[in-house]
């Protein structure tokens, strides 16, 4: 997707992939041989044709990135990279720049998980420090009794435990930095996950604060500007009872809760992180209209029908079904909330198993 | 711009290409041989590949697209584009559908030239009835004595020679006829050429009547379901002082003057025409807002100041600069023509070598 948004800017693409299974790549793809003499001469035949590096996708070798920074320009920079690939240098950022977090506690031992169990209060949640996407690697505990177990089944050396936090949504903020500091937010978004897997976007919300808009653009700019970050940074927050935010996780890269502004917005978020990571002016963060991204998960919808939709454009990442897959994503407009909400319904009983969404605002009538 | 238009939606694109100088393709690009042996084996490796054909440019041999017809779904067909290829034809087709086109005559030799000049009252435009693009292969006529230089100058074997119209402005319709017969219509652009190619087309118009757009769309279905036309048509009208329509010529392709449509539409004439040849439901054509395509012609703007303009929508083509060549377009929305047309000056002004924009309407107030 961002290279479909920077082929009308002119830009061209080679894609490193570090996985063994890319993405269908606009351009040249190169899978990262194992060997090191292969791997070698392909990082150069890679560096030769680039001018500058950017990354999709943040569980990606540190130490490449930081050897491919000695000889390209690299956005967003490994340091940020770094801090983004541990939950415990994420946590103590947001602690250093005052971002309000749940509590946590990290632990390397089951017998430190019982105990940081017991003092958080159960449930908590234990995550690996490392990786993790999409609810994976990760535990809830009812009990500190379960604390061999859940060590166990995340099986690393190193756990973040997080107590539970009472929250009415999870919103987030998509940011993005220009070489020369400048920094433009879109509008925050409400992102519906279910079985830990984000199922709805929506953004503009009708019933958020410019008070807690302002917030977590305040959060956001002090991570950019403390990261020396060019690029798009999302930060996904749990918004509680009383309006406050407190910060979940960050994303050094173009979001899932910002695919809405490919249709929605009047710049998207990929062509607006192109334009960062050039030193191009950064276009307009607006909402055209209240828009949703729907995911289609697992197995692909009705495509006829789909299509009928009004208003709905189809995104669909070229990929074979499997269980709890993304396979693309529906960007869904429409004039008021409540008419998006009407929309939505009948987009998701297009798509196999999509659960009817559960949105916490109550749209304008 | 159709495969960008079409990875969304998990297209897959093969590029045959007819004149040794492609575009830049996304997916395989295949540039067609001369020998016949060798270009056998591409065509039925190109045929092995895809599931279905389209074409972009309507100057290409018909009978490749009559042989690839033989093998696969071939959207518009090759009587569509053959039609197309022959003003002659074109004009007949106009004639019998009782679409209104100004006088004309076709001649096959210099006296002849100089016989239709004096009979339509000159000036008179003389174009050679095939091939012709943005102004090639024309001549116009300011007395019959100049009929002998025109005739060698165009240098083909068939001409036709059309009167001068007395119009207040160029516009034009597009149209997509699914594979069903569906038909939707764009809102009509005005377009405004400059040396015979086009710079501006802007879309919708604030003093078109509903009429004028109900008379275009009747002329425009004529032809679609006359050729049993499957995909995008472009139909060009010269717009008298009176508000009737003359038709001037048509295109069976995407268009240069529908490209707004990629920011301004809800669906764009592109992924239009993918759905109809894929027998998908046709996009909502409606237009979100005011919309101008400005073309980059033979060199390029200053990019940073483009992309800091509101609202400006780049689409660059990845070619080398040249006189008279389109290099790019910029689409320009603004909230009310007023706006529009204050944008479209500010455009102009970053592009060398484009002229102040004159339309022929006059916006709200």
């Amino acid at each position: 997707m961002l290279a479909l948004a920077g082929y009308p800017l002119a830009n061209r693409f080679v894609f490193l992939d570090t996985t063994g299974h890319p993405s269908a790549g606009i351009g040249d793809v190169m899978i990262l041989d194992s060997k090191e003499e292969a791997r070698r001469r392909q990082l150069d035949d890679f560096l030769a044709k680039v001018d500058l590096v950017t990354f999709e996708f943040e569980h990606l070798p540190l130490s490449l990135v930081q050897e491919i920074e000695t000889q390209k320009p690299v956005y967003p920079n490994s340091r940020a990279l770094g801090v983004c690939q541990h939950r415990g240098e994420e946590k103590a950022l947001f602690d250093r720049l005052n971002i309000p977090t749940p509590a946590y506690r990290l632990v390397d031992s089951a017998e430190a998980l019982e105990i940081a169990a017991r003092e958080l209060g159960c449930p908590v949640v234990a995550k690996s420090v490392t990786e993790g996407y999409d609810g994976k690697g990760q535990s809830v505990l009812r009990g500190p009794a379960e604390a061999q177990k859940a060590w166990k089944e995340i099986g690393h050396s190193q756990l973040i435990i997080e107590a539970f936090v009472d929250f009415v949504r999870e919103v987030s903020i998509i940011a993005v930095r220009g070489r020369n500091g400048e920094v433009v937010f879109y509008p925050m978004a409400e992102n519906v996950h279910v079985d830990g897997i984000l199922r709805y976007s929506l953004a503009p919300l009708p019933d958020l604060s410019d008070t807690v808009q302002q917030t977590a653009e305040d959060y956001i700019r002090a991570l950019l500007d403390e990261l020396d970050y060019v690029g798009v940074l999302a930060l996904e927050f749990f918004q509680t009872r009383d309006g406050g935010l407190l910060a979940n996780e960050m994303a050094p890269r173009v979001h899932n809760s910002g695919h809405w502004s490919q249709n929605g917005a009047v710049t998207s978020q990929f062509e607006n992180h192109l334009r960062a990571i050039q030193g191009l002016p950064l276009g307009d963060t607006r909402a055209r209209m209240p828009t949703c991204m729907v995911n289609v998960i697992g197995r692909e919808g009705d495509l006829q029908a789909l299509l009928a939709l009004e208003d709905a454009h189809l995104h669909r990442y070229g990929k074979s079904e499997r269980a709890g897959r993304k396979l693309g994503h529906v960007n869904l407009l429409a004039p008021t909330h409540q008419q998006l909400l009407k929309r939505i319904d009948d987009c998701a009983a297009l798509l196999p198993g999509a659960p009817q969404p559960r949105f916490s605002f109550k749209p304008e009538q």
